[in-house]
Formats: C-alpha cells, structure tokens, sequence
C-alpha cells in the first residue's frame, strides 16, 4: 500500500465516518451536551453525561474547526457542549465533576483531576476557535487549580492510608505534557518552560525503567520502584501514547535525543506488550510477570491501538527508524481488521483477547468523540508529512 | 454417577486438596496473618494481607475445626489470623481497614464494610471454637457497628453526589442474612429476629424483580427499578449464593413458600446467566440487554459456580426439585473439568469467556480461602443428606 493510501485510510475515516457518527448520534438536543452512550448504530441506550467525554467531544470539535475547516456546524456542536458544561459542571470551588444525569444535575463528585484536564483542554481550543475570552478564562483557571491539585489529586476521596506506601501515578504528568501544548497560547511562557520540563523529566526518568525500557503506571514518590500490585503494574497504552506526547516536545525544542529515546521506547514497550498468540496490544500487565489485579488485562481496547500508531508514525517521520514503520504496518493491520465498523459507523472499543467484540457498542462511560478522531487526525497529518519527506514506502520493509 | 461419588468429590477435594493447599503456603511465619497471594503452585508472590481474605480464612480454619474435625492444626492456623488481626486490624473507632501491608501496618483506609461482615463471621466462628470472650466481644462489637453504618456504608468515602440517585446496594443485606446465623450465639434474640426477617425482606421482595424472577445489585432507596448502569446491573453470582442463605433461613422458620421462591429464583438466574455457547455463568449482565460497564463481564469465576452448586442441592434437598439436580449435574461438570488444578492443589479463580485460565494463580487480592472450602463443605454435607433422604439419584434425570 502505498503512503497516500494509507493516508486516505485515515483522513476518510475521520471525515465521511467518524466525525458525522457524532455529529447524528450525539446531540442532546433537549438538555444540551453529548450523549455518549452508544449502541452499535448509534442509538442511545444510557443518558448520563461523563465529563471526561463532554470535554472531549467540546475538545474535538473544536480541533477539527480550527485544524480541518471552518464549518460552522462543528463549532456549534462544540459550543452546544460548553454551554452545558459552564452551567452544571463545576462545583462552587470550579473543580470539574466526574459525572452529571441527563438534564446536567451531579452524580458523582470532583474527585478525578482528569475531568479537570480535559476540560482545559477543551475551552483551550475552543478559545481558539472564538475567540471567547470566557473560554480561554475557564481554561487557565481550570489549569491553575490543576496545578494546586496535582500532588494529592484525589485530595479527601483517597482511600490510601497515609505515607504507608505513598505512590504517584504516571497518568497526570503525562497529560501535563499534552494538555501545556493545548493552551500554551493561554499560559505565560515560563509556566509552560517549567510545566514541560517537568514533565519530560517525570516520563523520562522517574517513570522510565532504564533496565527494562518500560513505563510504570505507578512508583514511590521518592522514584524507587514499588514492589506491589500497583507498582508492578503497565500500562502499555499509556507509554505508548505518552511517546508521541514527548516526540511533539522534543520536535518543539529540536531534541535530538529526546526524539530517539521516545521511539526507542515505544518498540520496547511493543516488542514487551504483543500479543503474539491473537496479536493486538494487552490492556494491562505486570512488569514481573505475575498475575495483575485487573480481570481486563488481556482485552485490546480501540484507545491502545491508535495512539500507538500514532507514535509509530511521528516517530517514523522524526526518524526513519524502519522499525517504526514496520511496527506501523503491523498494529495497521491488526487496527484496520478489528476496530471500525464500515456498516454503522465509528470503532469498536473493546475486544476480547482474541479480537472478538466484547461490548456492542461504540461509547459508552469512558469511550467518546476523542481517541479515534483525534487519532485519525493526527495520523492523517503526520502521514502527509512523511510523504512530502520520504516521497515512498521505506524499502528496507519488504526485506524484513 | 451416584451420589455417594458425588459426597466423595466434594469431601475429598476439600480434605485432602484445599485445606493442605492453605495449610501449606498460606501462613506468614513472620509476620503473622496469611499470604493470599500465592501463584499456581502456592508460591507468594505478592505480600499485602486483604482484610476480607485474613478474616474468610480465621473463619474457614475454625468452621471445620467446629464442624469437621478438632484438628489442633487448624485451630492453631485460625487463631495464628486472628492475633494478626486484633493486632493490626482495626482503627481507632473499631473500623476495620481494607488492606495491610505485610507487616501489618494500614495500606487501605476501612471503607469497605464488608471488611467488617467477614471480621464478624471469622471473630464469631472462633468464638464457638474457643469459648474465649474476647473473641466474641469483637463479633458483637463489630456487628453492632455495621448495624450503625448499615445505611451510609461508605460514609465519607462515597463518590455520589447526595440525593441525585440514591441507590442501595444487594450486597449488605444479603451478607447480613448469612452473617446472622454465624453470630446467632452471640446476639439477642429479638435481633436475630429482626435482622432475619429484614434481610428476606429486603433480598426477595426489594431486590427481587417480581416480572423477571431475577434480582438487582442496585434500586433507588425507595424500591424503583433505576434505568442506569448501576440500577440495570445484574451480578448472578450474587443472586444465586443469596438463595441458600434464603434456603437456610427458611429451613430454620419451616417456611415452604420461601423455600420454594428461593429454588425457582436459582432456576431464573441460571437460565438467563448460563452461557449457551461456552457454558459456565456469566459474571455481569444488564437486566435490558445494553452493554455493561464491567469488562470483565463474560468471564466465569470459581465463586460463582460453587455457590451456584451449593443453592442447587440444598434446593434438591429440601424440595426434590428435579431442576435442581439436572442443573447440579450441568454446573458441576463445567465447575469440575475447569476449575480445579489436580496436579497442584486448590482451584483456578479467573476464566475466560472460553473456559480457559485468566490468571496462574490460586488467590489474590479477591480469592483466599473461603469460597472453595466453604462450598466444598456445604456440597458435601448437602449431598450426605440427599443421599440419605432420597437414597438413589432421581430417575427422572436419564428421561430428560
């Protein structure tokens, strides 16, 4: 296949599939916001509003207003979203809620700094899409109680008993690294200098396991490693899709080094989490080979295999690493046979470990608009970008 | 197959399998308390000591001390637990924590109060083995707690919003239904009375869907079905081991008619849970159909199953039921040729939807010991008194 096919994959996918499957299904036209749970066609089957998803869904809309097109029926979706979220997301304190019923009344209290970040994230861009100083305020003020957050993020909902085994967890400094890009225009630059180099530093190092090559999901808050369930445990998407987190980092600051470490990583963490039996990445597991607590571990999840790709083609672009592209044509494939649905719409999310379809459905309480347009977006992009680069299909693939 | 071979498996998997598996790699030396931990040969390959599986095992070593055999050996193994336990168990309010760490010292704070259920089964069962007081004051004084906080369960670690969706949960009242006969000796009367006569209530006439014959694991605290993930959710496992605690409280007051209800309650949840395709009973389900939240739902578990089998003879036994045994025979030949390990001892916990093993191990965070032997001696006992009852297995069962 050649790199404009593959280009036309993803860039059709996002335009004459994915993007109107949202836009058909996911109106709530009569108490604004998304819904996003929904059936294999698109049919709503639960109403509850996850503030995860309503921030991505108002993130991605945005996005492709601002980076595709200027379709005014895009930003009204987003628009149709932050209305709903300025006026029932927030507690009195602007801590973001994690979910909300139907007509927007909480259900479940603020105690998930991530609600919190992705709403930054989504008034970031869609102040960028208006304009709006409101937005770009939500935003920042969103950021900031982030940052005051950010070393006891559960705050009073944590079940932890004090300093016994105090951990910290690699899933906030790693969005950190995602969402400072999303809203540097709205930050002064020294925050963003020191939120970055933070960050690289958490991923890269404390995080990175220099013997291993892989990411843990959690380590001692003194760096060690913890020898527990939560301290043993991978999380390969998260490494995988934290690598292209870095790789924009390091192409923004022309690092080198940095570069090459992140594509090194990203083979290491695929070379240890393949499935070679039914192919597909594992969702979880344990970097000392003993059983994780999560019943889930061996199921492919859609999020896990698009943003890996999205790795293998930026690093391939940065690079020429003809691993990357190999691994590419390899997660491709397995991608491509497993997770779309030519006949209604959108990706399945998640599969057995043999790659049947486990939940007929295509969102639900943690998958929304997000992963899959936003992977296909970027994989689009960078997929030009290698073709203007490289010109063809590296050579050496068809030797190996 | 007849049923004194059917007594035989039961009996002698227990004594001669399951007790030396724990006996063997169980006991911390140490540090007192148990591993639970322990891979598929018994290895320990994980430290922290769970608050339900430390009290599951005082209590399973001091019931078949009671009730089997006053081996000191067990005896010994069950108060090895409980020194661990009143050493390191409990919070300054007499909570009892989640989890320790090996040396006994709090990892998780107590806001799970089925810690405090099984500590009140381990303390009460002890008690009757030892006669010492100070054992059944921690019974008394922890049932009394539970009472107290039977209402707000998870107290100020609860994630709802207050009075959005107020739900309650299947699980409580359905474990005090057991718990109560464990304690009995040691409770007033009047409150065995009423905890009894609350417990059915709220198991076969709150919980109990009247139009499905199947049970709910959550409704609004004022009885409506809620049409949300959690309100649709249905955990087979939990309704099935729920009507031999029925079965037991109705044999205790002769009541037929529950006995009855009980046995055709089994029956609904076996033929809507019973995987037709690779048999074994489902672990989540959703009363409408719709997609659950739990990935882990088509896996089949050990507790399922031998709870399963042990509603299925005690219902033979006390109605003649022959669906009873026909689904006895069904349940026990998936249970037998899936989950027990014969060439290392104990059983396999986690299975795929397939039948095959999840996880190499034989406990965890979740699985100690407690179901295995507590089934396998409430399935031999069940079916030494069918034998002597019926004498010869139903001959209908050839016929259909």
């Amino acid at each position: 296949m050649s790199i404009l096919k593959y280009t036309n994959v993803y860039r059709d996918n996002l335009l004459n599939d994915v993007v109107p499957f949202w836009l058909t299904h996911s109106k709530d036209e009569k108490f604004g916001g998304y819904f996003t749970c929904l059936d294999t066609k698109g049919n709503v089957y639960d109403t509850d509003k996850f503030i995860w998803l309503q921030c991505r869904q108002v993130w991605c809309f945005s996005m492709l207003y601002n980076k595709v097109e200027k379709k005014p029926q895009w930003l009204d979706l987003a628009i149709h979203g932050a209305d709903f979220l300025i006026k029932n997301g927030r507690d009195a304190e602007g801590n973001w809620y994690f979910s909300l019923n139907q007509k927007g009344v909480p259900l479940t209290q603020p105690f998930n700094i991530f609600s919190d970040c992705f709403a930054a994230m989504a008034f970031g861009q869609l102040y960028q899409a208006t304009n709006n100083k409101a937005y770009g305020d939500i935003a920042v003020d969103t950021f900031h109680n982030i940052l005051r957050r950010q070393n006891d993020p559960k705050g009073k909902y944590s079940k932890a008993f004090p300093d016994t085994r105090p951990l910290k967890s690699f899933a906030l400094p790693m969005i950190l690294c995602n969402l400072v890009l999303e809203i540097e225009h709205l930050l002064e630059p020294a925050l963003v200098a020191s939120t970055i180099a933070n960050g690289i530093n958490a991923v890269m190092n404390d995080f990175y396991q220099p013997d291993s090559g892989l990411i843990l999901e959690n380590i001692n808050v003194d760096g060690a490693f913890s020898d527990s369930f939560e301290g043993r445990l991978l999380n390969p998407g998260h490494g995988l899709e934290a690598m292209w987190f870095m790789m924009d980092l390091a192409k923004r600051s022309n690092d080198q080094q940095l570069i090459q470490k992140a594509v090194d990583t990203t083979i290491n963490i695929l070379d240890y989490s393949w499935d070679t039996k039914y192919g597909g990445i594992f969702y979880f597991m344990d970097i000392k080979g003993h059983p994780p607590q999560q019943l889930e571990w061996d199921q492919k999840l859609w999020w896990v295999h698009i943003e890996t790709i999205i790795s293998l083609l930026k690093g391939y672009l940065l690079t020429g690493d003809i691993r990357c592209w190999q691994w590419f044509e390899k997660v491709h494939t397995y991608t491509w046979a497993h997770f779309p649905d030519a006949e209604n719409g959108e990706w399945f999310g998640y599969l057995n470990r043999q790659g049947e379809i486990l939940l007929p459905m295509k969102g639900g309480k943690w998958k929304g608009c997000f992963h899959v347009p936003r992977g296909l977006y970027q994989c689009w992009k960078t997929l030009e970008a290698i073709e203007k680069k490289y010109t063809k299909i590296p050579q050496a693939v068809n030797n190996l």
